[in-house]
This record gives structure tokens, sequence and C-alpha cells, in this order.
């Protein structure tokens, strides 16, 4: 793995156990191509030996001594039951804070507490919070106590969404070779992204989705991205640094009529309003980051059409029924790359590769 | 089963598998007397077999490779208590969407889109929904999915209850037939209804529960229903227009009292005045809807006392202590045929009648 | 057991089950002390056998065939996440019901019906209620039904909180006794409690779980108690009147830094201003009801540092990294002895005994 970024707050996070294998789960920096493909893998094998009813029946055993807590204090449908079905597909039981008006912090606890308190209880601590840094800070401070669990990040702020750019790029591993099963050879030396286009569009500014996929997909050499948004919305330059640093080849567009029949695949994204300071997006153009029925003669065969969802119209609902479309599968593919996750992250991804080989001929 | 009926919408919504298996379940017409039977007999053995702890154990797996969803958009306990119990007993873990304000929604996401995204997670999703015919455009648009599950009927706007039907027609089987065990034999073909007086009472235009109790019960020759309500709130035209099709005997009554003494079983229902557009039911007088205490000494000996709940002062609570009063057994019927249909939906019936004649004489 | 007192109605309510064994929980005074030391030995063999994984899924099994319901109507965190986490170690299933806004209230049922309708579901219901008495009214009500489950109190109104005693009596067990494990041996008649000093500090007249922890203490002798508080919030007459009928030594104290020298134990507590009815307790001043740094040079060297949490600034936060402070461990206790009462209730305390007997020398 590579050198630990410094985070954000400029403080140090230790993330790792002592065996030097991923404890808390912040950033998207953390992952590399081994462990992107490694995980891939293990989300391959699990759907695989997940189709048979024996084998669903072993996935439940996996991480049944082992228990979750989801803290998701800002609203999410998708992400929440997304590591809640990982956790049933493994057999974790786990319990949720959503609202924290029926919490203790009615009566005046402080967050940090609550979140000791939680460490009490549970083995891992799923956190989504609406303030930037949240994740890092409570890994910190349980770093320092006697019981530690791993946090994982669900979304802190408009940060980074590290789980969705998993989802993401296993989405991106299963459609762009020849085989979605090719992503489980182990002497895999083949990159995907070599002389792909990827765009991504629309409010790239606030998009955490987008933001962390850019900082995995910058492990791969000779991928070209293309950040198609108005100027207001452009990705922030925090991450066109990193990109920098790391040789990517990337350009700024402001129509995507003028590129999709360069892309081989297009991440569509919806206006993140709901980060407005005073209604300031209101008044932006965007027709031109609209991916509409017209363009389709102008896809290439095998375009990827994703969207990390919730859409509004950013995509004519005309091409759901186009084989490219490719964000409801994304959906599916979010519960299975964070099944491999958690496994790993309670080293049982051994346990689901044994089982995969005695089952599987591959 | 008999001929598919024409949805509300005037849509045909295919509800059977491949199998002609039942596959959507949207309506109260969809379940045959054979079927009915089939599923009070699944429910009856399910039940004996929960009774010993190792039978329990048994049908915790019987569902654990799948789970469900239950998208409870309009405010149930006691059903939505109904259907997680069943999941919990059969082993398959679930999850729940009650509230739109923690949703995607927020977002602006449509509702098409939110049970698209549930469909990628889930088996099975289990709506109750403010709005009339939801479940069965739900039903039509995933059958146009790559990734198509059931869709269940918890409870759509005025319409129909289905579910509440099967546990209400389970009550009357159990108690109308010389033994309960009565209805597990295979080779029956007693029609336990004939020459039986069945009265519903109260709001019966808005009541779902005996709009779709009605369905089933004209499967049923020599049925009598009554139907004692107010004029403002008599069983709507639909109703009488099937129950005339089916040349079902039935009669409209404006007082509980003048018929209490010819009941067989006597179904009270509460105002629903949830549904008032403009609190045009406060001013309905309701005290001929009541069944009172001092009605007991013309109950007959094996009156069935029934009511969906909640209640409010349809029925005195001093009749609570005698034994006729089934509403809260029905409570815990509606349980075990939840448990039967879910394992019904995906085949499992078989398992556990297989189990049943493995362990019990019969 | 004790005989049974007069539960604040004045009702005698039976909590008892045929074989005299504890059925419903509803106040501290039903735990003797050897049932007390029974739990205490049954959670810390649970905790033993959790540490296997072998042993974590053989206790998922212990109760997979029960079902609970925790009705939380009262805002907690802690709490109810204790409970269902000590459900999940023994595998029980279960739901809950906090929000009234969801649940058929709104359309006008009583809250007995409610919980008489949870009974058909569930086999225990658990109650968390701002009303006093409300859970022993409920034990009363089901003792009439035909199926009668336990009920556990899990805080009512300002009366009790006798879980809560439970845990904490668990934590100064493990802390004053020479090894925690002492309070395993079979033998013991070592009374850990005699010649202790144990101050209770803050809001004395409020606080549930100082109240419920006095009835138990005043099962051991020779230990001597302070209340620690001011005029307007010390301790209830009640109390005071229990403890002078069971010859408990006690004294009224004003000033915690006057005392904290000679403490084995200082139990802290906020302020309850939520019971407030005007405001009243918004002048009183708390400051020398505060555990602070610059007193750790006087704590004796075994002092036990305790709180109920959530804390506000009783005790200040740079005392947190003294090895002394047991509030973060009462938290996990609390999972613990919850998980051998609900192990109890249901008869499977002697599951675990022997699970235990069978893995580990002793």
């Amino acid at each position: 793995m590579d050198e630990l970024p410094t985070l954000p707050t400029g403080r140090r996070v230790k993330l790792l156990n002592q065996n030097d294998r991923l404890f808390h789960v912040i950033i998207a920096q953390q992952f590399d191509r081994e462990l992107i493909e490694h995980l891939c893998r293990i989300a391959e094998m699990t759907r695989a030996i997940h189709d048979a009813r024996a084998g669903a029946r072993f996935l439940n055993t996996v991480l049944s001594h082992k228990r979750a807590m989801l803290y998701f204090i800002q609203p999410s449908t998708r992400t929440f039951l997304s590591f809640t079905s990982a956790c049933q597909i493994l057999g974790m039981p786990y319990n949720d804070v959503r609202d924290t008006s029926t919490s203790s912090e009615v009566k005046g606890e402080t967050e940090d507490d609550t979140i000791r308190v939680l460490s009490q209880y549970f083995d891992v601590i799923i956190v989504r919070h609406p303030q930037e840094g949240f994740a890092e800070n409570m890994a910190h401070m349980l770093n320092a106590m006697p019981r530690n669990i791993p946090i994982v990040n669900g979304g802190s702020g408009k940060d980074q969404h590290p789980t969705q750019a998993l989802l993401d790029i296993y989405t991106l591993y299963r459609n762009l070779l020849p085989s979605p099963l090719d992503c489980l050879r182990h002497d895999h030396d083949h990159n995907p992204f070599a002389g792909k286009t990827i765009a991504f569009v629309g409010d790239l500014k606030r998009g955490r989705t987008v933001r962390s996929l850019s900082y995995l997909l910058a492990r791969y050499p000779d991928v070209r991205m293309l950040f198609v948004a108005p100027d207001e919305l452009q990705i922030g330059e925090d991450i066109s640094a990193y990109l920098d640093r790391h040789d990517v080849n990337y350009e700024y567009k402001a129509d995507l009529k003028d590129v999709i029949a360069d892309c081989d695949a297009v991440y569509m994204t919806r206006l993140q309003d709901e980060h407005d300071v005073a209604g300031e997006s209101k008044n932006i153009d965007l027709s031109r980051f609209v991916l509409t029925a017209d363009m389709a003669d102008r896809f290439r065969p095998k375009l990827i059409i994703m969207h990390p969802l919730p859409r509004r119209r950013e995509i004519d609902k005309r091409l759901d029924a186009d084989p490219r479309a490719k964000y409801f599968d994304q959906v599916r593919n979010g519960m299975w790359i964070r099944t491999a996750l958690m496994a790993y992250l309670f080293n049982a991804d051994g346990t689901i590769l044994d089982h995969y080989h005695s089952y599987y001929s591959y």
C-alpha cells in the first residue's frame, strides 16, 4: 500500500492495524490497485457463492460472531440499505442510530461520548455524517481507547465517499473486461483502463463520489478523464493537483455532446443543491450536462452509463431500457463490494476465498 | 385459479410467474378456495412445528437465503410487525423504509426509481402506501426489469388489503370447523361457510379489510353476508356488483341489534375518518353499529367476534373477556398466515409440509 | 427471594411464574443477593464464551426460538442498544416501537390494546415509558390474558430502572473483588461491600438509577452509602425509609470534595432537568457536585468512578484516561448483564452454565 496520505485536518490518523492491514476505512487513497482488485475478486466470488442456497447459508455464518453499528446522521436510504444488506448476507447483526432526536444527544451528550458508548456495544461503526472529517476524527479518538474498533466512512460532508468509489470501479471492472470473471484471476496484470476515456458530468465540485473515484482511477496508467461541468461546478483543485502529481491525463470540458462519442464510460451526477449556501446554483444552466436520448446514436457500442443515484433529469428515462445503462446494476454491485469489504475488515476474506475454491472450478 | 381479474386501472398486470404460481400479491381476487385452504394448512402446520424448540429452529432456516424490504409509507404498526414477525420466524432478514424524510426522495428521486433501487437489494418488496393502485403499478414496472421480484400489497389506499383478508378467513376456518386442524386435511371438501351468516358492521365504504374479505367469501357457496352500516358508509357498488355476478346472498342492514341473534360471525370495524375530505363523517350517528355488552345474551353460543383493530368504541371492552372475542387471536393468526404466504411465494411451502409430515402424525 | 414488595400503585402484581421464578421484571427489589450473584456469574460466563468464535456462534442459538419487542416510547439510545445487543448475542430476533406517530395510536387505539396486540407477536416486551408505573400496569393486564408474556422495565418515569441497577452492581462486583472471576464461584459467601463506602453524587431525587441501585445495595450488610447532593435534589424519603428499615448505614453530604478521599466508589449523575416543571433546577449551584481533575491526588488507589451516562460536566474529561474511570466499561457490562437476564427469563441460563463448564476449567 502506498504511503498513508496526510488527512485534511493535517493530523496523521493511524488507519492500519498492527499487521498493516486496513483497519479504519476513511478515504479512497487508502485503496491501491492490488487491494481494489482483491476486493473485486471477493465480491465476485461472494455473488457466485450466494447464487446457491447452500452458499447463501454458508455466507450467513461468515460474520455471525461480529456486530455492526450504522451511525447515519445524514439522510441516506441507498447507502444505508447497501451496508445493511452486506451485513445480512454475512449474517452480521447490526443496529442503527439515524435520528438524534431519540438519542442521548438531547440530554446534552457530546458526539465523542456517543461514539465511545457505541464502541462498547459493536465491532465496527459505519458513519455517515454532514460534517467533513467526522469519520477520521472518530477513528483518531477510538485509537486512544482501550477498546478500539474500525470506523468505516459511509460518506462525510462534501469530502469523500470511499465505498461508493469502490462500487464504481467494481462496475467499471465488470464491464470493461472481456468477461466479468476476469477480475478473479490472481495472475491478472492487465490494466483494463489503458486507453479508456471516462467522462464525469455535472456537479463535480460537490459530488463526493466523483472526487473519491478520481483517487482510485489515478492508480491506473493511461486512463483519460474528462471533467464535463459548468465553470462554477468544476472539480476541485485538490483533485487536479493530485492528478497532476500522479501524471494522470485529464481535461476540462463544457458540453457533454461534444465528447459523448469518445467516451468508454460516462459518469453522470446530479446537482448537489443541498450544499448551496444561498441558492447560488439555481441560475446555473445545466442543459449541456444532460444525457439525452438523441445522443444514443453516437454512443460507443460498449459505452458504460453510470450514475450514483438518486437522479433527477440528468439522464433521460428513455435510456433506462438501453443495455448500456448500468446505474441500477451499480446499486447491486455496491452491495457486493461492501460485503467484500466487511469480510476483509474482519479477516474473513480468506474464508470466502477458500469456500469458492472448494466449490467452483476456476 | 380463476381468470385473472382486470385491475382497477384497466391495465392487465401479469401477477403469476412462468409456472402459473402466485408471484405478485396485489388483490384478494387472486386467491381461490384451493389456495386459501392450502395457505391455512401451511399456517396451521407452521404454528404446530414452531411449538417445539427444534421446530422453531428448523423454521429459522427456511428462508434464510432470501431478504425482504418493507416499504411502508403509510403508518402501520400491526401489519408491519405481522410481516416482520413472519420474516423472523422463517429466518428471512428484512429492512424497511418507513419515513421518506430520511430517504433519497428528499433529493428529488421518483418513487419508481426508489422501488427499482430497492429491487436490487432485496428478494421481495412488501408495500403499504396511501395511494390506490401503488402496489400494482410497481409490479407492472418491475415486470419490465431484468431483475424482477415479487411485490406484496400490505394495504394501498382505500382499495384492498389482501393479506388481512387471508388472516380473517383463516380465523373463520379455525373457529367454524369442528377442530381447527380440520383445514389440514387434503381430502377436505366440506364448505365450512355453508348456511353461515356473517355480519360486517361499521364503515364498510372505506374499510378495505371488509372489501377484501368479501372477495374471498364469494368463493364459498351458501354463505350469507349482512352489510350493517349507515347509508353514507355502506359497502361500495363494485363489491355488490361482484357479489351479484357470483350469486352471493347478501343484505343491507341498518341496526346491529336487529341481526346480532342470527350471526355466526360479526366483523366489527371502526370509522375510517382519516379518509374524510371535509370532516363529513363527524355527524354520522354510529350508535346502532356498536357491539354492546348487553347484546351478549343474544349471542349464539359459538359466535365469532372479529375486528381488524385498532378499535375505538365499536366493541365494549367488557366483551374482551368473553371467549367468543377473537380479535386478539386474529392478530396472531395474521402472523401465521403471512408466514405461510411468504414461504409459498418462495416455493418453500413444500419444505414445511415435508417437515410436518416427518414429525407429526396427522 | 424476599417477600414481594407492594408496588407504588398499591396493587399487588404477580411477578413470578408458577415455579416462583422471575417472570415480569419491574423493580429492583425483586433481586435478592443470590439472584444478583447468579446473574453476574452468567454474565461473566457469557462474555468468556463469546470471546471464541465458536462460543459466539453457540450463544447465537440460545434464544433463536424466541422474539422480543422493545416498546420504547421515551427517548433512549443507550438502553435500547444494550437490550438489542443482548438479543443479538443470544440470537433472539426483535423489533421495536419507538415513535407512536407511525403507530395505531394515531388511529385512536388505547395503549392497553397496543400492548395486547404486541403480546400476540412476541415472547417478551421490554418497555421504556415516560409514565410512572407503566411497566407494572402492563404486567398486571397481561397476567389476565390467555397469552401472558414477560414485561421487562427498561425505565419508566422517575421511578426505577432495575436493569441499570443490575449493571451497576455487576460493575462494582467486577472491580471490588480481587479477581472479576470471583463472582463465578458457587461457594462464594464473601460480601464484597463489607466496609466499603459508596458515594452517590448529583441529582439523587430524580435519578432513577441511584434509586434502583440503593435497593440492591441494601441487600449487603456493612455497606456505607453517602448521598452527596444539594438539598433540593437529595434522595427521596421513600428510599431513606427503606434503608432505615433494612438497617443500612447512610449519610447525607453537601460537598463532594469533603468525602472523595473516603470513597471506594463514586457514582456521579447528571442534572435531570427534563423533569423540571418550571425550570426550578436552573438556579441550583452544582459546583460542589463535580468530580474535578484536581481531586485525583486524593482518590484511593482502587477508586471506582461510575456514571450511568450521558454525562455533561459532572466529570472532568481529563479523568477519562484514568484507569479508575469505569463509566465506559459500565456500558459494556450492561450489555452482558442484560444478556444474562434475558437468558434467565427464558430458562436458558442453565444452557449457558453447562456450556461454560464443558469448555472452561474453573
